[in-house]
Formats: structure tokens, sequence, C-alpha cells
């Protein structure tokens, strides 16, 4: 049977992401409360990515459609063991950007692969990639001309590595699209071993 | 005196980063042959660097016109110091490819500024940078379709990092847009250090 590629988020850079593995699949993104039980980071994006690709994959999986393979991801910056989530309103973003300025911080990305196997059954693989940022000192007024650009206001830890905060960000340690959104490499490779492509 | 910017180089990727620094730029990319005295691959960026932008910043630079500010910028990789640079032909690309796959090389991006200061007198500065990427195994199968999409032929080790070849980079050290091919956050550093922004 015919594969169907879903991606359970509604994120306009995972989409444009995904792209650099699979040539077609949907967007269906997930409604569910993103609420986890876990404090540790890493534990958190993991679980907020399986329930996304869950809750996609139990929607629409029938066992005489075409096998679905759902993917759900979730991205957070964690600083000191704080998580920074996609701020508030201005002020929090101008916080934010004061935290993370002139340090190194870590970004998590969560990923879930939601499919069926060739009997129908369920299955699933879940792995989070980490991504280390040093960011330059900012002065206010930088973090001030930064914010105006609105840049920060859909984005976890408020920047965008790829939009105008490149300039600010000295160097990483992992996989680059980890930090916009989705760690590719890692999985391709995943999907890949699965026989998913 | 008004500051004029100018991009010393062609490249559409160069073009399109450096509007993360400054809004306003023109584009005449230096027309001297690309050839350097040195053999060491972070001294043959600086040269190459240099002499893009001291042809550029020489060939419009009057006393009496708005004050120039030229940047020049040399990409090369190296792999265990052998320099790799644009690929001839497609068998070429899919040999570069061979030897990153697999391992990590170096991308060293080399970058002049050419001004002239408040006294008309002209200045320059030059500095490279230096990012470690770590490619994944790839098969015959993975480098002949890669070597399809056209990709690798106008790029410095065969592959773009910002396109199909993202896949394949599992991991890199220091700045992404070093490897695009101009290193964005010490750019601004060095020009808001020196007063050109």
């Amino acid at each position: 049977m015919k594969k169907r590629y879903v991606l359970a988020s509604g994120s306009p850079r995972r989409k444009e992401l995904l792209q650099k593995i699979v040539s077609e699949y949907e967007v269906i993104p997930a409604e569910g409360e993103e609420n986890s039980i876990s404090t540790d980071p890493a534990e958190m994006v993991e679980e907020l990515s399986f329930k996304k690709a869950s809750e996609i994959f139990h929607k629409i999986f029938t066992n005489d459609t075409d096998r679905p393979v759902v993917i759900g991801a979730d991205t957070v910056v964690s600083y000191n063991r704080r998580v920074l989530g996609k701020p508030r309103d201005e002020e929090d973003a101008k916080a934010m950007l004061r935290i993370i300025s002139g340090g190194t911080h870590t970004v998590l990305s969560g990923v879930t692969v939601f499919y069926a196997d060739e009997n129908g059954k369920e299955q699933h693989v879940t792995f989070h990639e980490e991504t280390f940022v040093d960011v330059a000192d900012m002065t206010e007024k930088e973090i001030d001309s930064y914010v105006l650009t609105k840049e920060p206001m859909d984005k976890a830890g408020a920047y965008g590595i790829q939009g105008q905060f490149a300039i600010f960000v000295s160097g990483i340690r992992g996989d680059y699209y980890n930090v916009v959104g989705l760690p590719v490499a890692r999985l391709y490779k995943e999907m890949k071993n699965l026989n998913l492509l």
C-alpha cells in the first residue's frame, strides 16, 4: 500500500523543512492541549511530540486506507534548565532575549513518527535532538529593534535563527534545522532505517 | 556623508545574507582572477576576499562621492587540509561527496571590508570564520540522487547545506551562515565595532 505522510503540526517552518525528506504530504495540525507532565525539557518535547502524532494517527487510521506515517514535533528553548516557550507579549519577548543574550542556551526538539507496519499494526518511534546556541551580547537598543520586527512573537525563546536574529548567533553545536524546528538529518535517518521512505 | 554599501560578489546566497545586516546595498561582482599564492585554506580565503573587496573599492571610490563600504568574501571546503572548490562536472561532484561522506570537514569563509574613514582615507579589515560540518554516511544511490538535483554544481565542496543536502548534515560547530557563504554574526560585529552600520 502507498504511504500517506502527514505532518501533525501547523508550523510553516516545519512544513517547509519536511519537504527536504518527503516530496508529498498533508498537514493536519494536532488540536490537543500542549500540556506535559514532565519538567525535564527533553522528556517534555518527546511527550508532546508523541501526543501530537498519536492524536492525528488515531484520527485518520483505518485498516483499509493507505498506510499513514504521521510526524509530530515539539521544540523548546532551555536556559539553565528553565524552559522558554513562546512569548506572551512584547515585554515577555524582551525578558527572554535578555536571558539568552551573551550566553549559551539549548534548543530541544522532540519528534515522534507514528505509523502502521506491514501487518497494519501501529508502531512509533520517539527521539529528541539537542543543539547548543551561542548568542552575542545584545544591547537594549538591539533587543528593542529586534522585537519591533515582530519576528519573536510566534517562536520558542523569542527568536528565529533563520531570520533577523542570525546576526546575533555567533555559533551553534548540533543540527541547525533542529533550531528552526525540525531535526531533518536525524528524522531522515530514522525514517530510512524504518523503511518509511 | 552617506554610506554606500557594496557587495563585491555575485553569489545569490551572499546577496540574500547581507540583507540581514544592511537593508540597502549594490552588488558589483569582482572580475579579477580567483588565484591565491597561499596553500593554507584560511590564508587563501582571506587573500581572495581582500582581492575582491580591494578591486571594487578602487573602481568606485572618489573623494567627492558617498563613502563606500565594500564587502568581499570567499568560501572553501577543506578536508584533511585538501581544498575542495566548485566541482568541474558531475563526476567531480560525486568524487567530492564521496570524500566528505561519513566524516567531518571544515568550511572556511574569508571576508574583507574595505572602506574610507572620516578623512577619506582608505581602510580595511580582513578576517576568516571556520565551521566544522559532520556529514552522515551516504550511499552511492544517495550521492547519485543528490547530484541529479544539480544543486552541487555551483557550490564549493559540491553541496548546499541550505538545500536538499540538509538531510545528510548531522551537526555543525560554528556559524551556520558561514557554511552558506557569509558569516553574518561576525561580519555584523566587525562592522558595528568599526562604526560602519
